[in-house]
């Protein structure tokens, strides 16, 4: 029999971080197809196909790491789990055509339950005008996971990679962020209410808004669509799923540039706002570090600026600088600080 | 908060199987993109990209479900995950060019550990002359979940669907089959000796081929060139994953057709023929029900015989029939009997 725990050196994956894990562990894979454009380190992998560019995308959601069933519909849950995937589609300036769905489920879901799910899928396939293609079942030994793959079209020379910033480009931000981040807390301290005291029902009308944005975010198509119209191309871009510090570091380390970010720029909502001071939350920590918002961050040529100027729920929020400038925050106090990424949630080291 | 129990009617997900709750609920999905071809029902999905075909196939496997890492080295694991998908892309006559990997893992895993499932990875990606090109990387809450899509090009007028069988059809077989069956018995077994006496420790040896095609199987790419080579098109094929008697069902149910099976050309490999009979079950019921096998069952029309008489590793095991005549098994005894498939694992009742 194998002894797992047996090997000499035993290097705990949490000094590595997850995007330090995958670089790791995939560094030496080459790319042997022509048609394997990009592969590991962007939004989604891109594949030639000629006439156009096939853009896949895939994500894995697990039951207590990523979503609690608890406050969580599964329609909600459905409709998530394929936004998430159409997000990054979108983020690479491309239109999502097709889904792939694998399940793992314990028996303890029963038809009806995966009804729902399924409603929640075939909702958004049908928001987004996707067609779901394939996929898997199985069982679980404990909790549900759902694996999504997403597969878009995009024109050669309309693709939006990491990897395209240049020094003086514009950064720009779709939509408000933080509100997801602080829908969950809000969610989460409901349950412990719940849990301590099953009597009392948690009125969560007033934070619609940002519950909402928790449970039922929406991938910014409207926004491609709207720049597609306006013939901008984005230098670079990338949705916000782990917060925009994260996703800005993330940007610049691929184009090989420092950013100069304006808090003023970073657009909050005001329920969102109003919730982060009822938590005695910063607003602008929530909007730069809590993630899920599913915004799209991207770089425009400053030539460009009148194509985005009129765009509705387009911001901008800072400029490219040299790498050498690193990535800082201006204050709206006026400090300028370097800006710190902590998007990412950490492996469990209690859970074994 | 939400009540999952509550629901007014709970159907256990066992009353449908693995592919009737796949068909029960994603029955009312359209296809909305011109270019989605074929999509739930057959190896992999198809999509039209103008001059070639793109070829999508998804697996997911779970720790405790699909794999037990006691007898399971992290290395096969890589490698086997990969393969499992290949082999649905050679079943649809095209070549695999890219996969995704996603990964959850508990902190139980090291970095040595994760660079030893993706040394296997490598090892495949490589062999079968593929790019990994994207993937997503979490923890989980237990154990390792990998959930590997593949991505393919095949030919428009060579792709073998399911659905292409007709009447009169030669059934092939690649390969011989029960053997990756029997060989998980064996690791079985020896797990519990293992368990009850941790000083035994096992010979498997002796029975090298048989938990060598459980542990490292191959999908059969050798095949799809050989056929090529040969300018044979299957009119119809998938591959054997969960058993010879399950995948002819699928295959004649999707073409409308029934089958007459040969015992006699049902290949078993000398090493799981002994296997079995130590095990004291019939070799001829591990090789239609056993499963792990990845050869491929193909059909072909049988004007084409000569290409495939004398191609190595190709069996003919029996005829293609009318709907109405069902699917049948003619035994060595000379008896005709209905086939049984008994090829799905059921979900766990046990496990919640």
């Amino acid at each position: 029999m194998i002894e797992q725990g047996a090997q000499p050196q035993r290097t705990d994956v949490n000094t590595l971080g997850e995007f330090g894990l995958i670089e790791h562990l995939t560094r030496r894979f080459p790319l042997l197809n022509a048609s394997s454009v990009v592969g590991i380190g962007d939004d989604a992998a891109v594949i030639d196909n000629g006439n156009f560019k096939t853009v896949v995308s895939t994500d894995m959601l697990l039951e207590g790491i990523h979503f609690d069933l608890m406050y969580t519909p599964l329609k909600h849950l459905g409709y998530k789990a394929v936004v998430v995937n159409l997000s990054d589609i979108y983020a690479m300036n491309a239109q999502p055509k097709q889904i792939t769905v694998s399940l793992a489920l314990s028996n303890r879901f029963s038809v009806e339950a995966l009804e729902e799910l399924y409603e929640g899928i075939y909702a958004a396939c049908e928001h987004y005008g996707v067609d779901l293609v394939g996929g898997d079942t199985s069982s679980s030994t404990k909790g549900l996971v759902i694996s999504v793959t997403a597969i878009g079209q995009g024109e050669t020379d309309k693709l939006a990679y990491r990897s395209g910033a240049k020094v003086g480009d514009l950064i720009c931000i779709s939509g408000n962020v933080g509100a997801a981040y602080l829908g969950l807390q809000l969610l989460e301290r409901e349950k412990q209410i719940y849990l301590s005291s099953p009597g009392v029902s948690p009125d969560l009308e007033e934070e619609a808004y940002c519950v909402g944005r928790q449970l039922k975010p929406e991938a910014r198509k409207d926004i491609i669509d709207l720049i597609a119209k306006t013939q901008l191309v984005p230098t670079a871009m990338i949705d916000i799923s782990d917060g925009v510090a994260s996703e800005l570091f993330h940007l610049c380390r691929a184009s090989g540039v420092g950013a100069f970010l304006e808090e003023s720029g970073v657009p909050i909502h005001p329920d969102a706002q109003l919730l982060a001071l009822k938590f005695k939350l910063d607003p602008i920590t929530c909007a730069l570090s809590g993630g899920e918002d599913y915004e799209l961050l991207f770089t425009i040529d400053p030539a460009d600026i009148e194509k985005v100027k009129y765009l509705p729920d387009i911001y901008i929020a800072g400029e490219i600088t040299a790498a050498s400038e690193g990535v800082k925050l201006h204050t709206k106090g006026g400090n300028i600080h370097p800006l710190k990424a902590q998007g990412w949630v950490h492996f469990d080291p209690n859970k074994g």
